[in-house]
């Protein structure tokens, strides 16, 4: 079949779900939480639109088939989080944090941990996922050689793994009352034999562990605290990832999602995936902005005798907008698209994965900046949406692996490899061209 | 004497004076309001600070030697702005305010109104000057022909002028109770006469009236009325711009200003001075913005072995934002000379005013971005000074005469003179040279 | 079927004929007319190549199979122009000028003008076609009401048609040797009937004529003349876009292609096609530009202990341009594929190939620049390819329908309209939604 | 005395006699040249031009009246800079080249080396000097530790240093024909010790040896060879900077200008200057080019009813160039200023001569494009003046320390240092405040 953009009646029906969710639960939704002042508080708010969400299949929606689980294509999440985030990315995200939590079960696959997923399965109540990852010292250069690595430290005892340490910035960590998410995958570092080799990988030591809320409540209060509670600027009313600590959180052997060396590469994939909807979740942000700056540049004259738009100045930065939002989406599905199907190698599609998150979240800034700029001051009057794009919007380049520190790291990464092949996610190997 | 870019002693003593303000008074008071939901709350916090500033001369410092005020040069107010700025935004705003509010009555500087100067004179008490102008459809196009023009009328009744219409966005206008402030400079139009000819100017018919706190008292509470409190995005606790209405405001004929025909000039003139203190706004910002990204670039690791600042891609960003507030410092500069001391004729020095406006705001949205990609993720957290930054630095560009719908439609204006002689506010009008 | 953005046999077909090709005609010939100084001479080094593309079909090949000729999809030609652009872009734009030229015909596709075609369906030869449209003094603004319009006009007498006027740059215009292209699709002004409503639209006088070689021949020397030889920055060697004029040209009445009012819409959608093409043009120069970028970082290392790549300023530079060009390529395909298929209706899929051309050009020189500031100093060496690619891809903004005066003009017009629909031509008409 | 940008009677005295050169001297210089397809034959024409400009005491005036010279200061060398570029600057490079080549003198001072300025102070005939630094490997990393640092190298055997190696890129490191400068400061890395300690600071052996034409007439035709002639895209016509090779090349003792590890810091001093000036030059160019792009609007219609400055998208253009170029000339002079003046030590100073040559030169190769873009097609046209100024404009960021490589690593050096004091080549040092 030739290269196709039609949505296919699977695709279509995905978009049309997404839109109703959009306009039925979390506009609504989202009327309710705005006026309230506290993040905490409006987090809340936004429980009822995660239990629909739940109910109508779209916590089961991000597991695969294979699990359990109803998951579908790539393309079709990106369709998804873009109808989603155009109307509502506080919330939205709440969503997206579980799936980015439940990704580690989903990469790996393992029989033993289907029984983690079971209450993602149920389509009943709130369960929140969570990859805990960050750190409050930041976790950038995390695999170093010499540097000083995690802070959070695994210790094999027995049966038993104890965890210890800080986070900070996963969203859904705390849960939805600050004692923790019903599921978290934690990653950590080994320090059961002591650190002996400076010239180790630090890679080698990495693990993952599940720490299920039965965990933490086993462990006890102490166990399990909220350090500082983080208010972003924006996304103020996702599921939170505020400064956290584990203080000896004994769980048993079995949660051991990936044992030490194993667990980098899991990380690393499941960020793959998100990069791809922090692309879809840019464009989202960038068509809400076009529209309302088309709306406003329509309808508004500033007092002269026709409409805005038919002011070139004006006219430029609303067909820059228009731009950038296509062509962002156009990278989006294709690195969606490369991911799951190809051509070439993974190193080749991940590299598309990371363009997306990259490229889109730095454009997504730099529209919603033109469409303010194109309305005047009358954006900067919070009634309007432009306030709360702006907010959103800064968060994509700097969330979900910062673009400079460790997203544009990555991509140098992959083009340093000998076996670097930069059109091979197109057209296939080079090898046998020419 | 050649160029020269030293201090001069009074200009060092500005500057010390206003460090030495930003941080004993603007400072402390940013932590007592930073806690208050409420912009309102926020802007009474500020009400000290603006008491200390008057105690200290800075409202009689808004006004000529010749009018009997200790105002100093352009490039002195540029200086005191940039530190208020890089301290504390948004009650500099207020200050600012009614330095804007002052400068109708400065550029006329006519006997009978030097009276309405006297409460800014005294160093006494905390009164608000506010030029009102914008509205709220906008005032990007109200000189076009065959255009609505300006909704706010003023009509001649015997010894009185009557005042109708609405406004918005002019910093200060409702005073620090809502109920206006002690002086406005109310831009309206004149319809004492019925408009005849499609062909008019509107210029012709556009006045500058003073309304006093004492005048709208006297004409009673329904005479002005604040419509709808508007949040603003960023600078909250400045002096308010609310949406307003004025009904039947009855005023002296001394209270005219500006006669029909001479006000748009003089509009237009206090705005040229006020861009060239947005260009010192912005300078002050991106330099907030560079110190607090340098701080934490020499002092974070993200866990890698060195200090951020010593990997490329984000030392890149910080000398990117260092040379832009360089430049951007160094024009604002050069504007404020040649606006007071030339060369070239008023139009020529316009130009390099209206650019400090343009070129500086739009600068420093670009440099807190930067910033902010430098940081990463930590910049999200409200805790750190970047999210403030971002609200202030995007109303920059869009406030004090939008960039796209009036300041660079101005540049166009200039440009499109026959008489247009691009480097003569820098050497001279280029008639005789060659 | 879902997205896909796999190649069909028949497009990697295309794809792999198009490597071929370049590689073993357009590289050799370029090494061959590279060393020639003037622009006439090396535009008759790219003959051979001109014949050898049109033994192997290339020029049958722009022609559509309802008219005999064997055309593709947009796509294929598309992903055949990037190969090609990739290796050799100033020959290759003679190929694709022929392509704008036959497009009236392609669009038209009326039964009386088959005849015309029978030279570019044989495959022999070097028959060269031409849309002469653009003029001396520009044609931005050409259907602008009240403005002087084309200065090329036309006369009917009899049954003939009397043309006169001058055209500059358009490709292929004045043949192999400067005496007119095989084929000439000349626009022009109707002015049979003397000018009397000054209300009329332009539009309604403007018409399309056919001018054959045979045509030019038989009205002798003086009735086409060069005016002046253009050299242009870039694209030297390909079909010259000389200054022409035409004197008193009389051509057969059934060389009219379409009557007044008929050719604007014509000229229109022909250029609506070959904007996707630049597209594809711009996607061929970033990827040689990052191609050649990246084999300099990867094998120089300014006498350092490492690879130039392996800091952070240049793989920032590099992966900047990578992400460039793979957005530019989804969304070149994205407008390819709508155009041909929708949804949406034309205006819809119109705007896509706009953005196409805007976008993708301007986005080519940015990467050019921006190559060449992570080479350095050596990219200034004319040996380097660096310097070529700059000279070429500084064109395509500008040609083809500058974006400043015409591209974004369309689409600001196609925002303005009422019924616009801006993601119709990606998710299908809004009407229904919600 | 206040901040100042008035020029003193000196510095306008030096823009008049700078005008008048420029367009008496070298704009007729340049109409010759243009038609010349060999740079070689190119560079020979600007003879004529050098030696008027030696004639009429521009050379003696890049030697400080220490020295003997007449040199002024470096506001003046800006503006005299901005004036030769605005109109012409291949052949002002050469001139300034020579300026670059004498400047080690200038810093150095040393009694013993006044006799090699001998002929630069006489004001007759054409001697050339050159600063060679460069190397066809490059430079960006010379003195990392355990890399190969510079591969020219100097041994001193007896009363003699010899030289071998190979240099490329110094401007008129080859004279007028090939056959060496008049004055050569090689920079090159002492081999007379075998270098032992791995851990040695490479520039402990970097030395500066002054080679004159006679000492290279001395050493024999095979002691100086080019190696190949480099053709620049743009500059062609300037001072050559060939591949060069140096074999056996022995010079008196007396010629060591700088014993090893003296020489770094004086080649760094040196490139300081003429950062400031490669920021006049941009701004020469940018003003060239704001100047032809706001003719061509204010004269050309492109068959519209208005001229095209009445259109806003040709207008934010010009006035986004204007903007910059005001930024840029200010920049420029507050650097030039700080660096001899100061407030702030070298190292705060120095910062603001790279941001000059940094944030200029990128700017100058933006603001060419926009008039590209602004024109349109038109600026294709090699009889436009455009295509010569982005030629021009994109090798100021490459070259003269790549920005890139070189200029932005030591502004991050700077910043690295625990006593960078960001603001104080403006307000001085920031101890004592607060």
């Amino acid at each position: 079949m030739p290269v196709d953009f039609h949505l296919s009646p699977k695709e279509a029906g995905v978009r049309d779900a997404a839109v109703s969710f959009a306009h039925n639960v979390l506009k609504p939704m989202r009327a309710e939480y705005i006026s309230l002042q506290s993040p905490q508080e409006q987090f809340q708010v936004t429980r009822k639109a995660y239990a629909a969400a739940s109910a109508g299949g779209m916590i089961k929606g991000q597991i695969p088939p294979a699990l359990g689980g109803t998951g579908g294509s790539l393309i079709e999440t990106a369709i998804l989080v873009e109808e989603f985030y155009s109307v509502e990315p506080a919330a939205s995200l709440t969503i997206f944090g579980t799936a980015l939590g439940l990704m580690p079960l989903n990469l790996t696959q393992k029989p033993e941990h289907r029984e983690f997923l079971a209450p993602f399965l149920s389509s009943e109540g709130t369960p929140l996922a969570s990859l805990v990852f960050s750190e409050p010292g930041g976790v950038a250069n995390y695999l170093e050689k010499g540097a000083p690595g995690l802070n959070t430290t695994a210790r094999r005892e027995g049966d038993e793994w104890v965890i210890n340490g800080e986070k900070k910035w996963a969203t859904n960590s705390v849960g939805w009352d600050n004692r923790g998410a019903d599921l978290a995958c934690v990653v950590c570092r080994d320090v059961t034999e002591p650190a002996e080799n400076p010239d180790a990988d630090p890679k080698d030591r990495i693990m993952l562990i599940i720490v299920t809320r039965a965990d933490l409540e086993r462990n006890g209060d102490e166990s399990f605290q909220v350090v500082r509670e983080v208010t972003l600027l924006g996304h103020t009313a996702s599921g939170p990832g505020h400064h956290i600590k584990y203080t000896n959180v004994r769980v048993p052997a079995k949660n051991m999602l990936c044992p030490p060396g194993e667990a980098a590469a899991v990380v690393s994939g499941a960020f793959d995936l998100t990069a791809v909807l922090v692309g879809a979740m840019s464009v989202g942000i960038m068509r809400a902005a076009f529209d309302a700056a088309l709306a406003f540049a329509k309808g508004d004259d500033r007092r002269g005798k026709v409409p805005l738009l038919e002011r070139q100045a004006v006219a430029d930065l609303l067909s820059s907008i228009k731009m950038q939002t296509e062509a962002c989406r156009a990278l989006t599905w294709k690195a969606a698209h490369a991911m799951e199907n190809g051509p070439g190698d993974y190193d080749a599609r991940r590299e598309l994965a990371l363009a997306a998150k990259v490229y889109c979240s730095d454009a997504a800034v730099k529209v919603v900046t033109e469409a303010i700029n194109a309305v005047g001051v009358t954006a900067y009057d919070v009634e309007q949406p432009f306030a709360e794009l702006l907010k959103n919007a800064i968060g994509l380049p700097i969330f979900d692996g910062g673009n400079v520190g460790i997203r544009r790291r990555h991509m140098q990464e992959l083009m340093l490899s000998p076996n670097y092949d930069p059109w091979a996610a197109t057209y296939g190997p080079s090898g046998a061209m020419k």
